[in-house]
């Protein structure tokens, strides 16, 4: 190992875990985050407070680091290129998150590549939506090109009568918008796969992801699909990572539908809360390998070591203010439920608080323990 | 959860690898130690730099948490008292340390509940020793009552000739020393047992170590013994832990004779050297364990998921000075293996720098992975 000092911009739950997997193999860690008490600030070696967008803290962070990552893709890639151009490493790399992070780009590169993903094209004018409901039909979705996660920036035009405040809802002229084709599908699936320096690249078991309100409910591993699925499913990222040229762990969203046709959603070049399962649910948790991979380590196995089901636990309808946790005692009382707070001082209505991950030997015992961890284990506030 | 904020006193490998996993549960961890580059340092959210019998620190470390425990027994248990006096809570317990801290009352203690330990006395005088021999005859051992690990504190006695080296060795009349006749073991196991606030209790898989100059080399779990063996020492444990009223985990190191009988050898009221193997070879590590146990949460279960093999990563000889390790790329390409650093900032021949655990569908093919990953994971020094 001839790197110790790694650099993370951005230092929320994604983070704390990986710095958790980190320590056990005696790195340092040094986060750039502009709150104070963000989830891993306690165990960071060093923490930058500043934002994501400041030229001069990430060039401080990468003086003090021997590998820089990330721990979400909404950063400023060009000052990330010309940190490369410094000689610093940053993986994933620049170039790669720069066709990430703009959506158009990135299923533009994909549907060049022959990978299947959603029909779509770019908004210019209000005009080009129109076009679009004609050639795709209702309902259909409105996305802006940049930003945005758990839903947001994301609009679906269900009627001709949604168009106008749809497009004046996510900025209208002022940003680049693009319009993406509804897929009926019966499932969404996430894959997460890892590639290493060398090309070496490692796949985990497909994920099944339930969303409410946008915002991930609960993940099932193994996914409950035929196994050519699975199959067709793997190739299918394996393919993406490599055109990609991806270090570390990426998460690639898809969509089955009826037919069991994939169609790739969005991909995430880093850890993902569709692959916290893995912390005990995989022999190597997606934070540890995404480390592996960004230091030039070989890459762990990624067998499922029992059969897992995450769910996320949001900040209660009602609750703002201190957060308390409720319900731990009895949620432990079962066993294979581990439980994860993220350590966040304050809650709110759907912020994402913690995890619990409950292992079994099969799903369906596993689910029916989530829907009792998740009828008793509470985030509320303290009064 | 009710109390949040644990107080550690000790911040070497085992305090870290404990707030590594409380951690993950959103705990607040204050530590006591008087190295400000200890292993748990960088990953406690405070550190109290001090010695171990300032009472004014272990005061101030108090204050500030909600519970106290440690993660060695050679503090002063008086002034655990004293603070218990006060309404803190202090787990295990310091009338609990106070038995176990003292080798000769330990093993009063367990022998008046009809517990088996090997022969022992007190020794006032070099005379005693003399009288012991014939008793007991050769070897023997000579032992400090209080302090020493790792064979520290312990001296053998092989010949008539040894016993005035051995006593003026130890401390001679100025220390409280006692006398154990020699078992002559075919193998030492340790039974990890933890016990909860409410007197639940939940017992590990037995290991079986491997000592080399008095440092445990490796762990093998589960042990290589008859099952009628394993029954009879969860027994002895089960026993030990009740009438000690432990609170926490608690590991208990037995002699196995040529006959299968079982002597207990030594108490540790915290998590263990030769419990590592727990972080990924069962299903709830010691370290969460021992959190559970003294926050009064459901104790975990404790059951193995793989095979485990845990070798100790030990200063090579020759090597002085900033730590470097060699050899993880390597270690890192078996599968199974998991490698732990624990961030000394220094090195030096026989100290505890790391260690390794295998984990595999057996243990014999666990064994031949750890000997390779024994020879090529090194823990040298910088030049």
């Amino acid at each position: 190992m001839n790197f110790k000092n790694i650099g993370i911009i951005g230092g929320g739950q994604l983070g704390k875990m990986m710095v958790l997997e980190g320590k056990k193999l005696g790195l340092h860690f040094n986060i750039l985050d502009p709150s104070h008490d963000c989830p891993a600030s306690s165990i960071a070696d060093q923490h930058i407070i500043g934002n994501f967008y400041d030229q001069e803290k990430i060039q401080s962070l990468a003086e003090i680091s021997d590998v820089i990552t990330y721990e979400f893709e909404h950063i400023d890639a060009d000052m990330l290129v010309e940190l490369e151009k410094q000689g610093h490493r940053i993986y994933p790399s620049p170039s790669t998150l720069k066709i990430i992070q703009n959506k158009y780009e990135q299923k533009n590169f994909l549907q060049k590549y022959g990978l299947s993903v959603p029909k779509f094209q770019k908004v210019v004018s209000i005009e080009d939506i129109d076009r679009a409901t004609e050639e795709y039909g209702f309902p259909l979705i409105l996305k802006s090109c940049k930003g945005g996660y758990d839903g947001k920036g994301n609009y679906v035009i269900k009627t001709k009568g949604d168009i106008k405040k749809a497009y004046g809802n996510l900025g209208g002229s002022h940003r680049d918008l693009m319009i993406e084709a509804y897929i009926p599908f019966k499932m969404e699936i996430s894959v997460l796969i890892a590639r290493g320096i060398t090309g070496e690249m490692k796949i985990y078991p497909l994920a099944e992801n339930i969303h409410e309100n946008n915002i991930l409910k609960t993940t099932i591993a193994p996914a409950r699909v035929r196994r050519e699925t699975e199959e067709k499913a793997h190739k299918l990222a394996l393919k993406t990572m490599e055109i990609l040229k991806g270090i570390g762990i990426f998460c690639i969203e898809m969509f089955v539908d009826q037919e069991d046709n994939l169609f790739i959603n969005e991909i995430a070049p880093r850890t993902h809360n569709s692959g916290h399962y893995t912390i005990e649910g995989c022999s190597t948790s997606q934070f540890y390998q995404h480390l592996r991979g960004i230091l030039g380590l070989p890459l762990g196995d990624t067998s499922l070591v029992k059969e897992a089901v995450m769910i996320n636990l949001l900040g209660e309808e009602g609750y703002v203010g201190k957060t308390k946790v409720t319900g731990v005692e009895k949620a432990l009382a079962l066993s294979g439920v581990y439980v994860h707070i993220y350590g966040k001082t304050d809650t709110k209505p759907n912020r994402k608080m913690g995890h619990a991950t409950i292992v079994d030997t099969n799903v369906a015992s596993a689910l029916k323990k989530a829907d009792y961890v998740r009828d008793i284990l509470k985030i509320i506030s303290e009064d």
